[in-house]
């Protein structure tokens, strides 16, 4: 059997990215690499799931060891909207709530459930390569906007809505990530949010406010969330746990106007039919009993240690002309090189030199923007960080016009 | 704004089943439910389950923890080929086996990667509803092989087979629960097996064999599975740690020729990125330290008797007319009313008695068959066994003509 010939017409299409190709290059034990998204494994509460876990096999052994619902655990979606009040002044219920298999399955589902193919998309410009991957097979077309230290050009955005209005389109959802941005490390300041909020409701467009980093904050004031600013549940909000409990559970929760989690319950039924309920639980346990507010302050220590260190380091040994983001939060930020610069064929010249990012022609869905690249500050340790940026200089002044 | 109004077509074809509508009838506290199709948390190992994450906690915390590649945890999918190996036979390494989120996920990702719309998929009838499910959104067309005590009737296959080939056409799956099925609990004997091998070659046809319960065997002698029986990597294998571990950690693996697992890795690339690490590590502990092994007679025990016990309230309380399978394992059987009986409107006198079934028609796809329903005997007590027959038989008698 010629097994390519009986693929269907959507996996024709899916094809090995030339992203994970590189990827794969930095995985080499001695290379220093800013390529990664992961936590810092020393960020895990190792101890606290402990406890966690063997106290719930002890109490509701037969309980967390069996099925759930597609929705996700009840107790667990009570306890998640009780935070969502509490500290974010969201109002919902756990009718609002469905668990989902990471932020990317969220995603995945929203895609199934509102995009037909041509369906315009706003995103970031760079934007999170999940997002290109989720919608993939549901063929978007994306309209690109801009973002500055302040975040997305809400201005720009308002243009696009008004031409596209003009036109007779407008888009199915605008899709952000507005604090510590990933790829690019920027905050979207109060006044872009309210902005924002009031374009959705003129223009009447969903916003999917994707939020994996909000709880990491290294300086700077906490701003509200664009779901607590949103009266008329434009907003459909992500957030997960694989950032300040652990990805190893893949716990993460789409939050939305009853009709939309709905649907998206239906869509999950064909897709896993529950989310893990161990996973459920051990969150459920790790955000009730106080454990996730004594453990945010000890990530943070980590983390901005890092990423002052690497803002130092590129302070000091990045030639003239290259710039970069001052992330007051989160895992990442955004080198811009000179214009007519390459990072993509520079890639290479730094698995040389022992060092790797992600080309940042990545994060845009035309490839285009060369000059970019994205560094993670979490996951090396600071030797690695201190090494790596003096190797990744000399990449760049060996490649400088 | 009028949320319905955003939803694309995919989601405006995804309805709530009247299934489901009818399964929430049956949660109420009092009635006894025949209608899952739960283990019985009597079988799940809380304290081998203990042992291991505490041990894997300590040692390696901080991988189990982090997130996993697409393709799963590269130990477990060791641990998993020697596994396949030694106890059933079938020649594989980890680049045949992709970890799922459940037999659900591994079933989505097959509907993805190779149904186009119209494209003929051969079931068995009844079949597993999370395989209509699965592949609603990708709509294909069913063609139904009927069964009998000895499974998929393979001479009727090869008669919609060469009927087929007759108009230039050919099924892209063939579709079975070669043992134990659900909802029919009957196993397809040997013969059977080597003739739906034989046609699978003859026809060029992918086999997908889903074996949730075949570890599950309270009587008759142990078969083959038709993986071990492939020589053309005709046959895609799904297994499932649900029913011999726990569903909590929604831990399935999709075992088949490297060139479906590449596709299916990119496919699950936009779903979920990856399946939690923490039930892999775990199920890799549960396999390699002769935990499994050890634990299955227990489940085996348990089951059988519940099995027997509800066989013999069959045989006892059940009028005459009424015919039943006697599964040799698993976790169903399925009874056939009288000629004319309707199980679907018989339910709700069902559920007036405090007893409930899940209706036969909602296993075929064209919901024909209404004197057909199946019950669960893994989940209930057997004092609920008991009484929950005898209120059925009264139920039975009520309706008959």
């Amino acid at each position: 059997m010629r097994i390519e010939d009986e693929f269907s017409e959507i996996a024709k299409n899916l094809k090995a990215s030339e992203i994970r190709e590189l990827l794969k290059l930095t995985q080499q034990p001695d290379i220093i690499s800013f390529a990664g998204g992961l936590p810092n494994p020393e960020s895990f509460p190792v101890d606290t799931i402990k406890k966690i876990i063997d106290s719930l096999l002890e109490t509701e052994g037969a309980r967390i060891l069996q099925y759930g619902s597609t929705e996700g655990v009840n107790s667990f979606r009570d306890a998640l909207s009780e935070m969502m009040r509490n500290k974010y002044g969201v109002s919902v219920t756990k009718d609002n709530i469905l668990v989902t298999a990471g932020s990317q399955q969220a995603l995945y589902l929203l895609a199934k459930i509102f995009i037909n193919p041509g369906d315009k998309v706003i995103i970031e410009a760079p934007t999170y390569i999940g997002i290109l991957t989720a919608f993939q097979s549901y063929k978007p077309e994306y309209k690109e906007i801009e973002m500055d230290d302040d975040g997305m050009r809400t201005d720009l955005l308002e243009e696009t809505l008004r031409s596209m209005r003009k036109e007779g389109d407008k888009p199915k959802m605008i899709y952000t990530i507005p604090t510590f941005q990933n790829p690019a490390g920027v905050t979207m300041s109060l006044d872009r949010r309210k902005h924002l909020i009031e374009l959705s409701e003129d223009y009447d467009v969903l916003i999917v406010e994707d939020d994996p980093y909000g709880e990491l904050r290294y300086s700077g004031e906490p701003l509200p969330l664009l779901k607590s600013l949103d009266r008329n549940h434009n907003v459909i909000y992500l957030g997960t746990f694989s950032k300040i409990l652990s990805p190893g559970f893949r716990m993460a929760h789409l939050i939305a106007h009853e009709e939309i989690i709905h649907k998206a319950v239906l869509a999950k039924q064909g897709i896993d039919l529950c989310t893990n309920t161990v996973g459920q639980f051990v969150a459920r346990e790790y955000i009730s009993r106080g454990y996730l507010e004594n453990h945010i302050p000890k990530i943070i220590e980590l983390y901005k240690r890092k990423r002052d260190l690497m803002l130092d380091m590129l302070e000091d040994h990045f030639p003239d002309g290259v710039k970069w983001t001052k992330p007051d939060g989160g895992m990442f930020l955004w080198v811009t090189l000179p214009d007519g610069m390459d990072a993509e064929k520079m890639f290479h010249r730094a698995i040389q030199h022992k060092v790797a990012y992600v080309i940042g022609s990545a994060f845009f869905p035309r490839r285009n923007h060369k000059n970019t690249m994205r560094l993670n500050f979490t996951y090396p340790t600071d030797e690695q960080i201190k090494v790596g940026v003096v190797r990744l200089s000399k990449v760049i002044r060996e490649e400088l016009p």
